[in-house]
């Protein structure tokens, strides 16, 4: 749907607006009817802006969450070229997803829309662009000299993403952050002695 | 419950098959008459069994699912006291999830039961016991003389466990075990530099 700059403001304005709300609530048993009054919207916005109703609208904000997911790590994250920075990366990943806690907005949004065509790209989207970052990272490394060019920097950056879904799926299931806090560790130890 | 040796016998028959059943079905669509009907069980001895139902038996499939995933990584997994153990520990478990594929039985059940008492604890149980088993190989590496005492074992075996559920989140995701490879490789380089 090609929309108007107005267009485009009114339905990013619905998208944030359901964000927030959903932030407290599940998305599971919220209704349309919760996110139009919280959002002001009437039922023909709604429809007009998500034709395919809640699973499209939950789509958006999903969306909208995987972005925050990367717009939290920066400026960390697209400056990954000395040992401070990756530190501060560190530090600020541990910081998110310790006052974020066992719930995490994006994983409840996926839980709903698992069958909503376009879902299996929100989660492919933000693991590619985080990876890609990371992967940007190293080879800034390896281009100052302090890692090794023996690395590929897409397989280490693969096993960062790993470490850090693995450290929050941890998370969510225990509680602490001790697995993400490790992985990460460990991870650029492994980078500072290649 | 206090069984007898038959009736353990008679609960773990319904167990296994149960399990053997909804790995090739959606546990959420699946009924306790699906289930009775492939075991050759009684309503009443699947309430004897079973007196919360449906819940109640998905959680104890779930608890022999995560017995498998670890059995499934024996008899690498408790031996990790050479470098070559720890390679065949690593092909086990990329073999592992590379032929289950997308679809994990063990986290089709959890999504099944996240709201049963006791089912944190089936997910807790399992990344304690993986855990100290890797934390127990890395102590036999240093032992051995192979690895710096100067590794924390429980921290770098937390980050093995988060590397490998995030490889599998990524799988599940994408189809795609590239992730949990990369991952295990950097943390047996990392290990091996040590």
């Amino acid at each position: 749907m090609k929309l108007t700059p107005k267009g485009r403001a009114t339905r990013q304005r619905i998208v944030e607006g359901a964000a927030t709300y959903l932030r407290g609530t599940d998305p599971g048993t919220a209704t349309l009817d919760d996110i139009r009054t919280v959002t002001r919207t009437s039922k023909g916005q709604i429809f007009h802006y998500f034709p395919g109703g809640k699973d499209e609208l939950l789509l958006a904000v999903a969306r909208h969450e995987a972005d925050r997911v990367l717009l939290d790590q920066e400026p960390h994250l697209s400056r990954l070229d000395s040992w401070a920075s990756w530190t501060d990366w560190r530090d600020s990943v541990l910081a998110r997803y310790r006052s974020q806690g066992r719930r995490c907005p994006l994983a409840a949004l996926m839980d709903q829309v698992t069958t909503t065509p376009g879902s299996v790209e929100v989660v492919t989207e933000l693991l590619d662009q985080w990876q890609r970052r990371v992967a940007a990272g190293v080879v800034a490394m390896q281009e100052g000299g302090r890692v090794s060019t023996d690395l590929d920097p897409a397989r280490v950056a693969a096993a960062f993403v790993a470490g850090i879904q693995g450290g929050v799926q941890v998370l969510r299931a225990t509680g602490s952050t001790d697995h993400l806090e490790a992985s990460m560790d460990l991870m650029i130890d492994y980078l500072r002695a290649a």
